[in-house]
């Protein structure tokens, strides 16, 4: 099984590539034999120093270093440079051709947040910081309501804190599971959301340093929808007011995610007991056709 | 600091390349940039799926976690995906132009092998095997000798270990350092050393079986050149009778690096005490003039 011995710079790239040639998954032989000639052209088109391999593994061996039960620093790597809105709008919105209700997933997304009642609240332990009633609609793709789609939400203090990055929150403070009701309705009570930092204690924070990029996200809730038969919808509604819509460090924000986050100072307020300013959201997310498969939790 | 809202798929890339426009490092703009540009065009021309992208971030995180004082799995990566030979001869034998004498450094090169006398034995523990003597002969660009050249060399036993992976060897057995004499020329005594399959426990022996590709590099010693003046000269120099030559699982063989290791049966040993069947082995290597910069070591 000889694939050829080098003999000159233009030999490496086919002889890998014949290396490969024996893959019993052809889709896996496809991916792979595109991500070696791209990586190689890259190389060549730079001409990659030594030293600059070195820094690189080095880079490379430190994304896995820092990645642990409760923060993966691979996601973060690929959010940082663009790769997962990339592979997200690729997947949804026919292929990118029309605008998506999808966004990247992110590291924060945990499995079994707490089933909530319709209309409950995500506030587990106190949380200073103003009020927010949510309420969505989930449709398909001819704008149909679509009833018992379950719909996971979890979203950052008020200072910009998910309830693992912060010991003055309770687990799972700020997370539910929703289902939504005959006409394809959920609602919730919840805190406005803060933009926050991405962590900058690993290799993507000295990647951003170097690149002189802010490492601020753009307040924002996630949203994970589910329902057998329709793709499962991941996204991000960004609050309107943010400073950092434009230049969100992990390109998460599209314009049809940029939600109407309403301040209310004065009138009825929606519940007993709140003071203004309140907050209210109201958002409608279309499913797509497809096949209803779950992501891989990033953490715990 | 806007970089725009994204719209559409066509948006991601320059969106990103623009974020990484004030990178104050010139050369780390370019690099990234081309990294991002590739990377993307890899995702775009597979249509890489979300399965798969959560795979591949799984795969990338996966690497630097097998990684530890004495593995380097993220060089055994570029290893065997032909980068690492791809970044020697860009930037060798005049990027690649001509045929060099440079070949990847791989992963078990240390710092601080012992200093040992020219002609003498880098044999520190009992290692069964035939014996090898080995004559050396460097030179500059011009075929002129170079004298003073520090060389390093190191090499797996006759049962394809080296001493750090091997208990029953000593600390730094089949390693040492040499220093050319006045017509440019070192020696030493050893064994002859054996292929070896390379450390298939981590990502990259799961990626290995899945393309049907064995994990073998064929024998070979390791040598280590350097000189102020010159480019430091990291190379191997391979056994001819080794049966993976064409189909080296980390792309390392090159024609001119296939030395004579011949075989003598009868007649004067070279020393006293030697048994036939013994090995000789003559080899010339070339200094291209430059900068001597020692790569960072792999290992402890």
């Amino acid at each position: 099984m000889g694939n050829g011995i080098i003999e000159k710079l233009e030999d490496v790239t086919p002889t890998v590539l014949r290396a490969m040639g024996a893959t019993d998954n052809a889709r896996l032989r496809t991916v792979m034999e595109a991500f070696v000639r791209h990586l190689h052209a890259f190389a060549r088109e730079v001409k990659l120093t030594e030293a600059e391999y070195d820094l690189g593994i080095d880079f490379l061996n430190r994304i896995g270093q820092a990645t642990h039960a409760s923060h993966n620093e691979g996601i973060l790597f690929a959010d940082a440079v663009g790769f997962s809105t990339l592979v997200c709008l690729l997947n949804n919105g026919n292929a990118g051709a029309t605008e998506t209700a999808a966004a990247l997933l992110g590291p924060f997304w945990r499995a079994n947040s707490p089933k909530t009642e319709n209309g409950g609240t995500i506030v587990r332990s106190p949380t200073p910081g103003p009020e927010l009633f949510v309420t969505c609609e989930v449709v398909d793709a001819a704008g149909k309501p679509l009833a018992g789609v379950e719909v996971d939400v979890w979203q950052s203090s008020p200072v910009g804190l998910y309830e693992n990055q912060d010991d003055t929150q309770a687990d799972m403070n700020l997370r539910g599971k929703f289902t939504t009701d005959a006409a394809g309705r959920f609602a919730f009570r919840s805190v406005k959301p803060a933009g926050y930092p991405v962590p900058t204690d690993g290799p993507v924070g000295d990647m951003l340093r170097a690149q002189n990029r802010h490492p601020y996200r753009p307040a924002h809730i996630h949203f994970l929808g589910f329902k057998p038969g329709h793709k499962t919808l991941i996204t991000q509604v960004f609050v309107d007011d943010d400073e950092h819509l434009e230049s969100d460090v992990v390109f998460g924000v599209t314009r049809a995610l940029i939600g109407d986050y309403r301040q209310h100072d004065a009138g009825e307020p929606p519940a007993p007991g709140v003071r203004a300013p309140w907050y209210t959201l109201n958002y409608r997310f279309a499913m797509e056709a497809g096949e209803a498969i779950l992501p891989k939790p990033p953490i715990q």
